[in-house]
C-alpha cells in the first residue's frame, strides 16, 4: 500500500467483528482480513486470544491512550481516516458483531462523511453465542416469540435510562442485556415491578465461549444474590426468560466450552477484562 | 468412526450455525468441522454456496424428502440420534445462528434426553448481518437502546400470533423481523395501530450477503407497496425504525456485497429461494 496523502490511493476500512472471543468463532472472512490487513485498530474487547494472535507491529490499541487514560470515540474515528488517507487496508475489530452496540454505526457515518470507502463484515454477536455454547437458546419455539437486545450501560452523557422496561416486559420475549453486571439489581427490580414473575429464569454467562467462561443461574428473585457468591464480573450477558432455565436440561450431555467442567472452574486472571466495565460503550457487544 | 450401534462409541451431533449465507461468513469452527463431519444434515437455508461446498456423499438433505415432501422434524431428530448412536460425527447445519428462531433448542432436548453428547457452535445471525452489510446498523447509539428480533412466520399450528406487536413498538427500539415478507402487510398495520408513525423508515433485505442480495428501503406506509413493486420474496430481513435509513447516507461508500451496484442487480436464479417460505420455520434464522 502506498504511504502517500493523495487521494488516488485512498485505502478502506473493513468494521470487522471479531465474535465473541473463542479464536475459532471468528468468520473465515475476519480471519483472512486480520492477516492481510496493514493495521488493526483494535480495544480490548475481542479477547486476549484473538488480540494476541494479530503480530504486535500491526495493531494499534485504541482502547487505551498510553497514560493509561481512555482513548476518546473521535480519535478513535480520526484515526481511521488517516490511515486509509494514507492508502492503508486497516481493519477496526469490534468485539462481537460491529453493529450491535458497539458504536459501529458512528464510525460508518464518519468514514462516508470524510469519503473513505468501508466494508462491513458481521461478527458472531455476544448475546446469542455465549448463551448458546451454554446450554440456553435464546429462542424456543414453545415458549418465545421474540427476542430482545438491550444494554445494561448506556451512553453515560445521558441523564437517565431510556430502555423501557416495562415494554420489554409485556413483549413475552426472551430479553438479553449487554453489559448487565453491575446495573443487575436496577433492572431486575424493573422488570418485577413491571408484573414479571419473581420466579422468571435468569442466567448471567461471564466471559462467553473464553477459557474462563463461568455461568450462574437463578431466578429475578435469586440472581443478584447468585452473582455476588460467585463474583460474577464483566463482560458477561444477562438472559431473562423461560429459556434460561433450559441450561439444567442440556448440561449434562454438552460439550465443548459450555460443558460443566469449563462452567465450575474460576476465573483465569490472563483473560480478566475491565472490572469497571467502563471500557464497553465504546468497544462492541461483547460485553 | 465406528460403524456399530455400541453405546460405547457413541458419537457427537455439533448443532452449527451456517451463517447468513457468504461462505466466508462462516465461522473458522464451522468451516473446520464441515470438513472433518462424517455426515451433514442440512436444508436449504444455508444457501447454495455453502451447501455446495460439501462433497454430496457427505451431506442429506432433511429439508425435502425424496417424494418433494417436507422432512418432518421428527425424522430429523431420530436420524441425529440414530447416526450418532452409530458413532459418526455429525454436523447439522442451520441457517444463520442455530439458536435464533432455528429449532435448535429442540433438537439440543432431543439429543439430550437421548444421552448424545452435543455441542453449539454459534453462526452469524442473518436478522443482524444482512442488514449490516447492506449498511443498516440494527443499534445506534442516537437513537436506539433496544433491538427485538421477532419471527413473521409463526408456527403455523399455532392459532394466532403470539407476537406482541404493541409491546415491540412501545420499546421504542429496532425491530426486526425474520421471515417476514408474505405477512408484511399485516405487522406494519398493526404497528402503526400501536403509534408508530407512518413514515418509521422500513427496509427489506433480501438474500442478505448472498451475491443476488437486493435491498428496498421506504416507510411504513410504503414499504408494502415497493415490496410488491421490486418483487421481493423469501429470505428476506424487515428492519423497521430509524436506523434504517441509514443506508442512504453510507451506501454511496459501502463496498462488499451489500455495495449499490450488488443492491440494483435482480436476482440470480441460481440463489432463488422458496418462493414460498414455506421452509423457514424448521431450518434456522435465514429466511
Amino acid at each position: 500500500m502506498s504511504d502517500t496523502d493523495d487521494s488516488e490511493t485512498t485505502g478502506v476500512v473493513y468494521l470487522v467483528g471479531s465474535g465473541p472471543g473463542d479464536p475459532e468463532l471468528l468468520t473465515v472472512k475476519a480471519r483472512r482480513l486480520l492477516q492481510e490487513a496493514d493495521v488493526v485498530l483494535h480495544d480490548k474487547l475481542p479477547g486476549p486470544e484473538i488480540i494476541e494472535s494479530i503480530p504486535a507491529q500491526r495493531r494499534e490499541d485504541v482502547g487505551k491512550r498510553a497514560g493509561g487514560d481512555r482513548t476518546s470515540q473521535s480519535y478513535t474515528n480520526e484515526r481511521l481516516v488517516e490511515l486509509a488517507r494514507e492508502g492503508k487496508q486497516v481493519v477496526r475489530l469490534k468485539g462481537g458483531d460491529p453493529f450491535v452496540f458497539g458504536r459501529g454505526g458512528e464510525e460508518a457515518e464518519v468514514l462516508a462523511e470524510a469519503g473513505i470507502p468501508f466494508e462491513v463484515v458481521p461478527g458472531v454477536t455476544s448475546p446469542i453465542a455465549a448463551p448458546g455454547v451454554a446450554g440456553i437458546p435464546v429462542t424456543h419455539r414453545d415458549h418465545v416469540s421474540s427476542v430482545s437486545f438491550v444494554t445494561g450501560h448506556e451512553d453515560p452523557t445521558k441523564a437517565e435510562s431510556s430502555v423501557d422496561w416495562s415494554a420489554l416486559a409485556d413483549t413475552g420475549g426472551t430479553i438479553v442485556v449487554l453489559m448487565g453486571v453491575g446495573k443487575l439489581p436496577e433492572y431486575t427490580a424493573e422488570l418485577r415491578s413491571a408484573g414479571l414473575a419473581p420466579e422468571t429464569p435468569v442466567a448471567l454467562v461471564e466471559r462467553g465461549t473464553w477459557p474462563a467462561m463461568r455461568v450462574v443461574t437463578g431466578t429475578l428473585d435469586t440472581i443478584v444474590d447468585a452473582r455476588d457468591a460467585a463474583g460474577i464480573e464483566p463482560p458477561a450477558i444477562t438472559v431473562i426468560g423461560e429459556v434460561a432455565a433450559y441450561r439444567e436440561e442440556l448440561v449434562a450431555f454438552l460439550r465443548g466450552r459450555g460443558d460443566a467442567d469449563a462452567t465450575a472452574e474460576p476465573g483465569d486472571d490472563d483473560a480478566t477484562a475491565e472490572p469497571d466495565g467502563a471500557e464497553s460503550p465504546d468497544g462492541g457487544d461483547d460485553a
